[in-house]
């Protein structure tokens, strides 16, 4: 790629004008439902920083988040991968620059032998996933790879070694990577031509000239930005679903097979309570121990019991190692975010436990039958999910999940229960009868969610919940022994 | 205090009743503009972990959450000690169950000698200040002391202890503490009497009997929820503020003192620029290799180049290092937080740099001057903010401050080559013009704040902008200066 060489006029000219659409179109994100992530990547000396006071000067700075790079610390080693960069996300209607990210470790590392090369090509497969999640959710992502050749990269970096006030900018391991640039151009090769997708693709920009280089950017982040919007603009609205079809049948023949008339007399129960709660605590203990983190998630009809389920559950549990995470409607902020944003919050650290009180799966239940959602998010949130934990479970989370499940008798008696007794009528609500009402789609929701989400890393237990000490028993024993697995 | 014993019927009465009224006071809280925290604490056995299971049943779970304790990780000890508190609070309108809390590690120490009593009380001081901080906020804070005997702390261990089914509830630390319970308890006394304070006193509950503990713990919430809202609704709505007038003089003096009429050529400033950015670059450098952190705050009229000096002093930082925060008109969730909980938020991790272009400074001079807040409210800022950067400095953060001050005649001429240059023009809007109209007013804010928060431990900078090449080099000069001596 040949150097571009422009004047300062020209570029003052087109700098003006690429300014006031840089403006423009902050505006008018403010309005449009999306984020824009702006990824600097490229060689020292290819001006990752200059680049970054440039686009802090055109850009209005109130709409904009930068993010960069430090080695994980204790606390993000204490999570998932992917949870740090959950973090560093920008608000909706705002620019994230990154002139670190998820793209720089692996770019420091070099393809040597056949087992690096391997582990490179996993890490983009990563990427490229995480990518993809962001983009499908309405993400605008725009990557930068800064193209400096090695004779300029050495020009560049002599030049202000030699001048005694800017010799501080070069780095001891600025020399180091000069000297491996052609192994580093070549990881950095691979790496973005596997993490190179449609609507995610790697621009490369030559950063010999500066005015160029940043005329250069300004200019796609305008182009990529309309063409967003264009994108954003052709998408239609969810429609209520008419079709409570299952994509999947066995899991409601699965579903429908759970034997309901599985019941516990109170003795056998407050015998058998003690004896699980005593191994279902030491297991605990255990596994907190290991450094391991466990995420129990609770999903079932409406008055199923998941509400005494977890407390019976919890109090085998030191109080300062466990937080219950009850699922509401999502807030504002949560609403603009991805739907999974709000779960990689709340996942434990290292040695603590995270219940949730309802979960992500909301996403393939009460949205997908109340076309809370498009029928394309749903339908693509069965994969996302399975990513989504097995990102857990790699990471040594142990992941339990229920689903509770009651006749359509036991929760109508339930409710009526409910609905007579002060103290507890405000656990029911319309939306329950509502949802009582379209129990045949569903179960058609639920059938699919067990089919499609019941991996090996992540399987589902089905508790038969009509006798809520059967079901309490069964919660507690299935955790036990779950947890007592993952000690071996 | 005698134990008080309460039948099961009585039990279940009142509990109907009273979980009646928390049902209805959780509704409430929800449009009701504060948030409620209850602070469980006692010695072990007193049974924090039962009561936070009944409140968790009592109460509608999607509006509470449990905070509790560990000893600080490596992140918290990387910020300064309040960091982690600020952190957990609940949102407004929401309840803050909290078994372990600010008070945890001080009810573990034992006052042996005359420095453990002195560090003991400045514990208590500090504790005291920040409670106040949040309740003239307007969160509510109920505390509760669980008192159990030394018999019957010894009579409950061995209970569980002789039971093969809850022996593993007792552990190890629960046997220690109860042979120094004494000493524990005078700890306790001491630090509940120090921290008890109209607004947030200590409420001690027997907890000898479960059920008297649980009914009396709930009790106390739905009173104290009462009175708060009627404190509540006594509160007049702020005014607009009619009288421009200084409380401190001398700070509008020192204001009005300063020469703006110095000057810098463009050859000086070229070389003085690159002198000082060198400096700079390595004392920064050498004070975060030293495991501090640095918080810079831009204050200044509207146009008095905010943005380019920091710019140009950002230019000497790695940008994994730093941050800008650009502070905008609060969120949604921030109006409904404490005015410094956004600060807090963006506190820099040991290491690091945070940059904040406006900041807290604006309670004290748009909220105060436009009438955003309460009298009462601006005027207590002055001592909260002192507080706050004390808070940081004793951590090791360096603390630099600025205020650009541009004469009236050029921040026109300013505001004028904004109107005409098309990309500026987004950097000038009403508000701008409002705010050089109320000039007279803004100047006894500015002045007030300079007396009143010019503190040894973080000064103000008072940098004549009229000239930008002045005022940028007198940035990087004041800083590098300071950050110089902080190495010392």
């Amino acid at each position: 790629m040949a150097t571009e060489r422009i004047t300062k006029r020209a570029y003052l000219n087109e700098a003006r004008q690429l300014r006031r659409e840089l403006i423009e179109l902050q505006l008018q994100l403010k309005q449009a439902p999306f984020k824009v992530l702006l990824i600097l990547a490229g060689p020292e000396g290819s001006g990752r920083g200059e680049l970054l006071h440039t686009l802090a000067e055109w850009l209005d700075p109130r709409g904009v988040d930068t993010f960069s790079f430090h080695p994980p610390t204790e606390e993000e080693r204490a999570h998932p991968a992917p949870w740090r960069f959950w973090r560093d996300l920008p608000a909706m209607g705002r620019i994230g620059l990154y002139t670190g990210s998820w793209y720089t470790e692996t770019l420091r590392e070099e393809a040597r032998n056949k087992r690096a090369r391997r582990h490179l090509l996993e890490e983009a497969e990563r990427i490229r996933r995480f990518e993809k999640l962001l983009g499908d959710g309405g993400t605008l992502i725009i990557k930068v790879w800064l193209h400096l050749s090695r004779k300029a990269q050495g020009r560049r970096l002599r030049t202000l070694w030699a001048d005694p006030s800017t010799a501080w900018r070069v780095t001891e391991e600025d020399w180091q990577h000069h000297l491996i640039y052609d192994r580093l151009a070549e990881t950095a090769r691979l790496i973005r031509q596997r993490t190179s997708r449609h609507g995610a693709p790697w621009t490369t920009i030559e950063a010999g000239d500066e005015r160029a280089r940043d005329l250069a950017v300004a200019r796609l982040l305008v182009r990529r930005f309309r063409e967003q919007q264009r994108k954003a603009t052709r998408l239609s609205p969810p429609k209520p679903p008419t079709d409570p079809k299952p994509l999947r049948p066995s899991g409601l023949r699965r579903l429908r097979a759970l034997r309901l008339d599985q019941e516990m007399s109170e003795h056998d129960y407050t015998a058998l309570r003690e004896k699980w709660l005593g191994r279902l605590s030491a297991s605990v203990r255990g596994v907190l121990a290991a450094g391991k983190s466990v995420v129990l998630v609770f999903e079932g009809w409406d008055a199923a019991g998941k509400g005494g389920a977890i407390r019976r559950l919890t109090s085998a549990i030191d109080p300062r190692d466990y937080r219950v995470v009850s699922v509401a409607k999502p807030t504002d902020e949560e609403k603009h975010a991805h739907y999974l944003w709000r779960f990689w919050r709340e996942v434990p650290r290292d040695g603590r436990v995270t219940v949730f009180d309802r979960s992500w799966y909301g996403r393939v239940l009460v949205e997908r039958v109340e076309g809370f959602c498009r029928a394309d998010e749903w339908r693509r949130a069965y994969g996302e999910i399975n990513d989504f934990e097995r990102q857990l479970t790699e990471h040594g989370t142990v992941v339990i999940k229920y689903w509770l499940h009651v006749s359509h008798e036991v929760q109508l008696s339930r409710f009526q229960e409910r609905e007579s007794t002060p103290h507890k009528q405000h656990k029911l609500n319309d939306e329950d009868w509502r949802n009582r009402r379209k129990r045949p789609a569903y179960e058609a929701a639920v059938g699919d969610m067990l089919a499609l989400t019941d991996t090996p890393h992540a399987p589902w237990q089905l508790v038969p919940a009509d006798d809520k000490r059967f079901a309490r028993i069964e919660v507690l024993r299935t955790a036990t022994r779950l947890l007592e697995a993952a000690l071996e």
